[in-house]
């Protein structure tokens, strides 16, 4: 499944993340602040530019290499693998459906770091629920208005440009009326709401984006009308693979600090390590991780050669989505009170893992993808 | 199971936890501190006080009853059963092994109000091992010598007294040489750690207390010299049902978010309460919260009646505990991205369910308790 | 929840369990024969009338009691609850609508134990979904003619009548048209199919009962014509705290089954029993069991206190159903190879536990039933 | 993970077990017979000897081609996989540790199918504690003589010679006086025990061994004196790769017959495989299907790399015996009463999986090992 280069690259992104990340990660999330600095050291490294092809910046890597530096980041610190946001939903888009000068523009620019993209599907009204959205996109010349409200968007209080799905046709049925944009945030009638308070990956910034009649040149539009959805789910189906190797980082995060944590604890007279439920449970804790990390390298592995991974991607979602919250409460549970203070890594690791198995498709979407394959095949 | 008079005390304190503390409920986990006027409508209503007798300013009630106003209160703010800590863990020292002049003072003044408890028996290297607390008290004149550390005390840096375990005999094996003392906070050598920084229940303050050569009159010993493990294990049981109360009360607390969000949430064109997954989710949420309803109010009900009940509340506790981490992650599942956010209630309720299969015996603690009662009959 | 009278039914029961029915319960499985003189044992001791009036020869019991005689004999034998059916499906019918004439010949039957009963509703094509039955009743003059094919009946090879649903209007919809008949094994063209090979309770028999222009007078309608539905689901409905208490007592019985294996076995020198493993495995299994113990029974004494419990007896279906399975599955664990071979009762146990959560009304069934009173209330 | 000779070596399985096994299946179970003929056929295609050196009449194939060969067959007949012992328990000994004249004599037969082997560690009293075994081997001139009891020996009733583990020096503390011996069923003092009537594999035979006074050749010693643990480890780890795939297979069955009988059931108007809760079940069978045929596929390709795979091995077996149950219960359940009758092939599927997580190493026994690998690396 592997190469050497894999080897490689997940040797240097967990030096990194052990290095540079996790010093830091306690105090992210304490006061929802990136460090500038850690920030530029992640450019440096291109991290955030893996599946970027080398044309706009990029590195021109694997699917694998991704998930493998997404997985090191997100065991140390799971808020980080927003700064590596243009491997998946924001470089995505562009990637898949970009023409050459949307990609030399958008695709370079975070590839070099001078641009934040971020992704707006979701609305108030329109969660799970792709084909209810509200914005729309009506042409007028060689411009089309923008209307509506985008919210939950990671990275929204800081993007420079985000991609906006809206209707284009009002009156076509279901997801078929609905058309891609790039938008940028300096143009008029961009505005954000306030930046949510989240149980977690709170070193992420998060917020709501509001389009008021902002002229959108008929130029940014992604694709040809009436792609969006084709759009959306192409995104979503790779961004599938970065959730789930979060989840993956994150599952195995709390299994490392459970590991550390029971093997130190004296109780009753030895480490709780000695005790054999504490046995018991590492060995299942580590069964679950391990199939967290096949599914996500085997979902990577068929996208990179070419394979359908629609299915596999969706399977990785949702295992590592749920994985990542059984795990991190076992491994809290181990801490006992110590794991219900802010001292501790595992009580952040706790609340990042929440929002795996909801963000880029719940774990009710993933099954839905799923069993439409298992069964209708 | 419940008596006519049963059913007016849920009446009563559901009309106030709705009306009264749901609407702090989120103010007073964002800012940690618990309103002086809700207090005080708490003592008014002598909630605090269900299981203090009459004759000590206390309202003479049963654990049924006190396990009821622990359900309701914890369902709109867990938190707020810290105020009523007298019913259970700060109360019960007294009332079962205090003499007379120690009730008089300190359990009426808690019943009064113008007292508040604490218990400290947990320390940094003695969590579920009880036998290995080094806090030790030394006989000294008409005086005991207090050194040592306590930690995770709720109501810690707000408490007037706390109930101290140490050992007396520091020769005695395993937990024989260990003893009881009420210990005021403003003596000498007392002193208190920094507040902790919690996942949840942040309306409640809690942090290590330290005792330096604190000088305790031989008059705050509780009980007898060597009965301090047995003072603690009466303490535990007891106050495992209200635990377990709380952990009830969560659960509910959980369900109805889940009720209340699938019936308002719209996606697909119908509420997704008429989603079959929705449906068959809530079914099984609603059958493990009334399983510990039942185990709460089965226990309750044989201490009431004179009646074992160890290992009904042991599997109460373990079952509630459990059994609120679950509903609440469920619950927060279905608000979608919502559910992340702070401005919805499930948030704190996940946050604060966390502690349940934690606090006054884990889950794991209350297997052991089971078991033997099981395993050696 | 229980009187005086409630233990000394159940200490009855389970002494005649433990000593005349355990003795058989291998061999009942292993030949599919039921002892004639242990039934008879049975009918003496009128475990299979106590919900029967007295005026009919019954007990005059209640349905606590019911459930305690059912769960005690299903704790050592799941196949013997099918020998006191008439408290639930084949004698509910007839004391729920049945007229004077009806109750005095077929209840006074089955209550002297001259008559087996059984309770026909479920077709091929008609499990879940009982609106979809095709069996007809037409009028002609003062009879029915009756035609259609129901399945899976206990009892069915045995039976002296059986309580038939079918439609006397075709045309009405979903389940308006439904009549309900007390049919005769002896009238022509009644028929019965093959006897079922079944994985487990295989000491009942089941099999289809066939109709082929069965002549059934007009005073064996039960109730009135159309209101089918309405007894089949009453009926349902009380069955449920029957079928819940025979998971409870096989619950019981496969979690006796665990303890006294787990004591008696060595291995690395010491009872297994002694392993924390097994400790904490006992321990959640003997609070599963107490959660589905204190369901039945709270469900059995709100109907006796004829108080709604529609909810109640789902829940406890619903989770004794699946709890059996649960802890049959893990007590089989235990035993190792041993739980493998028919040689111990917990193969059995395990086989018979599979149906519980399967017949009169599945699992899926009660959650549905659980979801709509909760979410619509 | 997969090169293309697996992709042909799995149609030729697949094809197999459809066209000639699957017809068998359900009459296997229950005569408890295996038919010559499609011995002959499965001997004729090798599937026995995948994993025999060609030099003695195998395949010299991979441990990714048993596995895959195992799965397949397992996914129609789980019982059928005794028949291809040779790749695992009853060839391993052999291959690992025998002697050019040992190999040439026993496996050599066995590929040539005129031999039928055994391996016996199991005793009464020694089943997870294999130091406490107390079958005695004592050197008498070029003889050892052979006293003890081993239990549930698959094909022990058919085999032609066992591999059997005994003390050779009964001094030697824990497993360290163990050694391992061929001993051939047509010498004097060995004995069968009554054939084992078992809940499932019903189509391969299990009994006891006796052995009194056996007189064994020197020659006939495996390995060393005192290599018998490490013999029966060895053979253990990779034994467990055959068992998880034959989990694997028989949850891939049981998820086969889920689609099958899911989208055939008509039930409120429409197959049962368009409602939600079947939907997402099945999603999430197939998910954990996935994860178990990644976990074996992957300790299959670290075994034939040269890489460590204890621990994946032990991971593939305790998921994928889990697993196999979980999912036969599921699919089970989609059947309702149909499931229980023997004329689905569920009910029989439901029985052979409960053997997976019990033999070659419980469940519990997985997980010491795994907790050992990752707790004290």
């Amino acid at each position: 499944m592997f190469e050497k280069k894999h080897e490689m690259i997940r040797k240097l992104a967990r030096d990194f993340a052990e290095k540079e990340i996790a010093p830091f990660a306690q105090e992210i999330d304490q006061t929802g602040e990136y460090p500038e600095e850690l920030r530029q050291k992640i450019l440096k490294c291109k991290f955030h530019a893996i599946t970027i092809p080398v044309k706009y910046g990029g590195c021109g890597g694997d699917y694998r290499s991704a998930a493998i530096v997404t997985e090191e980041i997100a065991r140390k610190c799971a808020a980080s693998v927003t700064q590596i946001m243009p491997n998946s939903l924001s470089g995505s888009p562009l990637m898949l459906f970009g023409n050459e000068s949307q990609k030399q523009k958008y695709l370079r620019g975070m590839a070099e770091g001078t641009m934040i993209g971020a992704f707006g599907i979701t609305e108030p009204g329109a969660g799970s629920d792709t084909a209810s959205i509200t914005t729309t996109a009506v042409k007028d010349g060689d411009h089309y208005i923008l209307n509506g409200r985008k919210c939950f968007i990671t990275n929204g209080p800081i993007c420079d440009f985000i991609t906006v799905f809206a209707k284009t046709d009002t009156k076509a049925k279901g997801v078929s009326g609905i058309s891609a944009f790039i938008v940028e945030s300096s143009w008029e009638g961009f505005s954000r709401g306030k930046i949510e308070d989240k149980l977690g990956i709170r070193g992420s910034k998060t917020c709501d984006i509001v389009f008021e009649n902002v002229r959108v040149p008929a130029e940014n539009l992604l694709g040809k009308e009436g792609q969006g959805f084709k759009i959306c789910m192409a995104t979503l189906d790779s961004g599938r693979i970065t959730v789930a190797s979060q989840g993956l980082g994150i599952a195995q995060g709390a299994l490392d600090e459970a590991v550390k944590f029971t093997k130190e604890r004296i109780q009753f007279g030895k480490p709780i390590s000695k005790l054999q439920n504490t046995q018991f449970e590492i060995a299942d804790m580590a069964t679950q991780v391990q199939c967290a990390r096949l599914l996500v390298y085997d979902a990577a592995y068929k996208k990179d050669s070419g394979q359908s991974y629609t299915k596999e991607a969706a399977m990785a979602k949702y295992f590592a989505g749920e994985c990542c919250n059984d795990i991190a409460y076992r491994s809290l549970q181990f801490h006992g009170g110590y794991g219900f203070m802010k001292d501790y890594n595992i009580e952040r690791i706790y609340r990042d893992a929440r929002i795996v198995s909801i963000y880029e498709g719940t774990s009710e979407i993933q099954k839905l993808v799923i069993s439409g394959m298992v069964l209708d095949k």
